[in-house]
């Protein structure tokens, strides 16, 4: 099938999934859920082909690691849809509801968007959560996954097909690139009549082509370089762990900590401190000239003089720079200089300061005394989360059902005229 | 200066003006204002340039009052700014306050969007709406008008970017490309580094190329092909002048009305009639097969038979087409066929017809017993607006202040971790 006619099944679909009620969609999901359960064996010996190819190719044992299923990750995945299932549904809400002086009654009703574009890497747990978003925000879908899990995909998505169908739903709402061929993606790019927004899972060289060939809306993020900054007025012996919380509770991903910046006042006391505590759980440092020589006293392994582009490193490991400044201002404006404006926090005790933290840094997720570590749908009480948005148009960081939605306007009235 | 560089003063701008002040954006607003009537002499000595210039080149008498500036029409401008600068400022805003199970504070704080760019054509009255929109919302924006007025856009901008400076605001929060070159459009469509969002302010050509050459989300709009739909049980005499009020009223704009649906059962006795009121305003119609039967025994001048295209026409003009169709779910399908999604309505008595047309047509704004000329943000309580979208990111329908904005999430603890 070409992209053109997935794009006009797609259209066709989203009409009439707008259309179903939330007890369609639930149970729909529920059925989905139940058929992965039932049909696990034919899925894992499917994904069993994707790991035996990923090894003959060479591929790292972590990036296998990632694309493999077994029963217990299937589990995990199923019991997330079953989660997705049991949220509120935000389709048909009604909101900022008026009666204008000349009598006519307006409100806005949130509706799905239409159909989404998704485009992601290795796993394969991707295209569960994705559909499942989808289709209970009442969106059609097209998805495309890494080659790397093309058997696995195949057999995912022939059940979700499958379970909408039995339901009652289209089962095109949610259609699967099935062609590893990367001029798929190009097209898929350029169909604005049928696609309204495109979501890119994966590294910054995705997103960046995604922007730079997309003719759809792109929600770029994902990507964070995330900042603490340890204000003077702090209190050192509970920011320790708050920064290593944000450190080291999960290296790889985005809203993991890139760079401590300490006031200057602070900093003879807490950077010792911090790289002795954090070089027991393995994180090594890039430390500016003057934190250099305030650890000169007793350098342990692993501190390097941070180079030109460590500030502007995503680490997604556990390496850490440090950067000690001289004041709030300076802290606000490495920040503005050096973060992706996904998640930057300050710890302080100083009201004022938090203010002013708050205020001017421009950040998706802006933390006064926590960890950056909470920038999650699940976490922040959405529910769920389809991606972190790090641009700035329809959402801003985490996304969930809702994020997934537009609205119309409803104006009813008695026969009335514009004067 | 090259596009690059006017992005990146943007981009510094924008950073600025996110800061100030609701007080100080009002104040530059009136500054604004009161220097557009100061030096009114200069700006319409340039409008008589481009006025001339436009006879020269042969432009159109409609088209040369399109970009005919003069005191009386001047004013009308000043009052629009500094009604914006009366209404209340979105930026600041906090919403969804919640307090997590483990204590976290969260809410969410409308910021602006960042930097506008917007594309338009002959009106020099948009320059000024714009750069009061973008300011009050705290946005810097980057304006491409037409050729045809640059003499008058200079002199704005000129007042503008003086008035911004004099107000402690950064001049170049407002840039206007001072290069007919049409290059210019392509290379600022790529600077998705400094611009957030498109605005494309002009004809269905101009957004294609927008859509087709932008690196940047682009807010599509403002094409309306529209429809009420005259159901059985609707008050015809009633109907009448409301259908009257969506062609006529100001037929050359989106929310004007394009085609009406009749019911069959309504159709015999409400087309004659209205083909005869409308008929005395100059309406002309295009009618489909049954409803040029229906007016055979009186086929006044300026009824033609629908054309294959005609139904697909945004008309813009005092042509109406009509199509008779044999039920609600016929009226829906030829809506869902047919519209752009910008403005459609139904005339009924019946209920459970508004309410099934109200959730099946999914445009921007839907309309029962009502014209379609109200979709507009002063007429719907927004006090302005920058676009109509009829796509469905960010915002749908009318687009005021607050769609100019986005929201950054504040979460505050004590020493939070993540478990």
């Amino acid at each position: 099938m070409t992209l053109e006619a997935m794009g006009q099944l797609a259209r066709k679909s989203s009409r009439l999934l707008m259309q179903a009620s939330s007890e369609q969609k639930n149970k729909a999901l529920q059925g989905i859920a139940s058929h992965l359960w039932t049909e696990r064996g034919p899925i894992l010996a499917a994904n069993l082909l994707d790991v035996n190819a990923a090894a003959q190719a060479g591929l790292t044992p972590a990036l296998i690691d990632r694309l493999t299923l077994n029963e217990s990750r299937l589990t995990g995945i199923i019991a997330d849809l079953v989660n997705v299932a049991n949220l509120p549904d935000p389709v048909g809400e009604q909101f900022e509801e008026t009666v204008l002086a000349n009598g006519l009654q307006v409100h806005k009703q949130r509706v799905p968007i239409g159909v989404l574009a998704v485009i992601y890497e290795a796993r394969p747990n991707v295209t569960i959560d994705v559909a499942g978003l989808a289709l209970k925000s009442g969106n059609a879908a097209i998805l495309r996954g890494g080659s790397e899990t093309l058997h696995t995909n195949r057999a995912l998505i022939s059940i979700i097909c499958r379970s909408l169908a039995e339901f009652g739903l289209p089962p095109a709402a949610i259609q699967f690139i099935d062609d590893p061929d990367r001029a798929r993606v190009a097209e898929l790019l350029k169909l604005y009549e049928y696609v309204d927004m495109v979501i890119p899972r994966g590294g910054a060289s995705l997103h960046k082509y995604c922007r730079e060939n997309s003719m759809i809306p792109v929600i770029t993020g994902g990507i964070g370089i995330c900042h603490l900054f340890v204000d003077e007025s702090a209190d050192l012996t509970a920011a320790l762990p708050v920064i290593r919380n944000a450190k080291i509770q999960r290296p790889t991903v985005c809203n993991a900590l890139d760079t401590v910046l300490v006031h200057q006042n602070a900093a003879v006391d807490f950077i010792p401190r911090m790289v002795e505590q954090l070089s027991l759980d393995s994180v090594t440092f890039r430390a500016d000239p003057l934190a250099m020589r305030i650890l000169a006293g007793f350098p342990p392994a692993g501190v390097l003089p941070a180079g030109p582009e460590d500030f502007d490193t995503e680490w997604l490991s556990l390496v850490l720079g440090i950067q000690v400044v001289s004041s709030l201002d300076e802290a606000i404006a490495h920040i503005a200089a050096h973060s992706t404006g996904h998640s930057d926090g300050i710890l302080t005790a100083n009201d004022a300061h938090a203010r002013r933290f708050i205020a001017e840094v421009d950040s998706a997720v802006v933390y006064v005394n926590a960890s950056t570590r909470f920038t999650d749908g699940a976490q922040l009480g959405m529910g769920a989360e389809v991606a972190v948005s790090t641009q700035r148009l329809q959402a801003r960081g985490p996304m969930g059902l809702r994020e997934l939605t537009s609205y119309k306007w409803v104006v009813q009235g008695n026969y009335h005229v514009r004067e």
